[in-house]
């Protein structure tokens, strides 16, 4: 079997220039197995890809390849990395995007410049480096190539700012990081560490939980929830929360413990 | 060759939740072969995505695995299935989305409940049964764990409520009951048993056809087809019957037969 | 290694269509491998798809098979063929979307109707040929048919109009030809051949460029650079300018010679 190289893009679906990086890709490490991480984040969206990435990489076997190309800075001078930690590689721009995942996996990775002719196209253009620098980067590395072979040591890589959840003596004064297809609202307030029931202040409502499940509550109903991170989220059941309180990423959050219930 | 697992959902493409998946599933069983059925399936139409998988599951290769994760009932007491039949194997919440599929491979299926430990990840969260249920649960039949041995067997599956194109005199009176991609207005009522010549009524307009297809009319006209699943359609050519006729899934549709033409 | 088959359509990701092709083309060819050019090109647009598969599908390894289906003519007399050039071989319908990539890969080809009963369904539909003809040819072609057998020689094929970029003076009047997923306007008209710097007249607006990056302006800012396949292109960085400038393809685009900057 091939190593892996997985695509997070936010290319869309509608134009070929993921199917020309697959093509990139397939001619470079023939043996080589495509997996889609995703192809609609929202455009530019550095800090969604990031959240994206971290959401799905660590699932992987070891001696996958990672490629990221979520780059609105494509042309300038920003670099283009290879990047090792958990036994995985990541191929992406020097933008931030990799600050997640690489948390997620601990603090220990290498990263290298990516120069070698050999790890992108003879002529690259200004506009699309996933064809002509990421995929056969990604390739170089799939067909055997070394993280440490593909350019010089990195030094630091860009981060981006990541905003700490701040505490007010029992309260938690967070943020929605991330709304998902479905309009939840992620926020960044783990749920381990409060109270069994706490009230969660969001977009000029006040919500009462953790529920244990979207279906604890009726259809077109509010619910906060503990979502797949493991931080509380804010849905209606079959609707879009982000729609119904009229939220993006960005929004504050505050949370505060409340006894717990007498009775239920 | 390993084994085909597909997947359907309604997680879209912007989030990672079908990559968290795929990563799952490939940690799991290396060896098979990811293939998507669908993903943009509208957020909880359980009904959708059962006819989905009856229109696309039939066409796979026996041995396949077919993971559907169209949940909304996700951390209720809703049961989770493993289901063969056909040959196949399917990996479901047990909500009704096999429905369609059973009917159309023969009323012959085992089914039994997801409780084998080996077949989920040892922390399952209340939100993403896809990641931590479903997925695991594929990769564990595709690795060759036996259907009869993930767990009890589940008597009865949920059913959803499937209304019957009703006879009356030589009319028939059925619905839409899906509007594709494109706009067109598929319904129940088969064409095989009409006369050569009907008439429709639906949304306020009459059509007479079936003709042979949508080309058959000047673009931007409606048009009577008899559909790829073999019964009558209703479509714009180069446009979208849902759209011009202000349409949806559940609209009554009659149909009643009229004489061949003479001449033409 | 199987053969690689890639697919091309305007199917959409809600229905199960593609999903019911691959279904098909892996009970045909158990050893073929799937990959995706894109599949939410706009409905029935035969000039954009020819674009995304002349984008995409030069940059697969030689022995690939492109399968194609675009096709707002389905069940009317339009013909489907397999075609070979430069290493590759395509299925489409005969309807102009193979042009492009055809003229990108060299004048050579030879193309055949596909009428084999092997390599289409016993029963075809006359609205789903994507299942019932094409993916059973793509198939065929990659479980080792010969292009030649697969049915008698096309004699030409249908040709979309494609107008040439006018010469008036020193000045090159063409159009833009595709809106890509960021709302970049992509032109006909070549940067080889232009002095450095040119002004770009498109929708009421005058741009001086290329610019070497979409990043060489603010965020916001309208920049004219040269994209991914050679030609002038008009972009908002971080924004749309399909969308900021209200053009779609089609709109007309004047280029002008401009003398080089003294100094920068």
């Amino acid at each position: 079997m091939g190593r892996i190289i997985t695509l997070l893009t936010d290319f869309g679906d509608a134009d070929g220039f993921v199917g020309a990086m697959r093509g990139v890709i397939l001619s470079r490490a023939p043996g080589c197995r495509l997996v889609d991480l995703a192809h609609h984040v929202p455009r530019g969206d550095v800090a969604k890809a990031g959240r994206v990435l971290a959401r799905a990489a660590a699932h992987f076997p070891p001696g996958t390849v990672h490629c990221v190309v979520v780059d609105p800075g494509v042309g300038s001078d920003r670099r283009a990395v290879a990047v090792g930690a958990g036994g995985m590689a990541f191929i992406a721009p020097d933008n931030g995007v990799l600050g997640p995942v690489l948390a997620e996996l601990g603090d220990a990775f290498r990263a290298h410049v990516i120069t070698h002719p050999d790890a992108m196209r003879r002529a690259v253009s200004h506009t699309f480096h996933g064809r002509d620098v990421f995929a056969p980067a990604a390739a170089w590395l799939a067909a055997g190539g070394a993280i440490e072979g593909i350019g010089p040591a990195a030094g630091p890589l860009v981060e981006l700012p990541v905003p700490a959840v701040a505490v007010d003596g029992d309260r938690r004064i967070g943020r929605v990081v991330e709304v998902d297809h479905y309009g939840n609202l992620i926020t960044d307030i783990p749920a381990a560490g409060l109270p069994a029931r706490v009230a969660v202040h969001l977009g000029g409502t006040r919500l009462v939980g953790p529920r244990p499940a979207y279906a604890a509550v009726d259809s077109g109903a509010l619910v906060l929830v503990v979502g797949s991170l493991g931080t509380l989220e804010v849905a209606v059941r079959d609707g879009s929360a982000a729609g119904r309180l009229k939220l993006a990423a960005g929004a504050p959050c505050i949370v505060e413990p409340l006894p717990a219930e007498s009775g239920a």
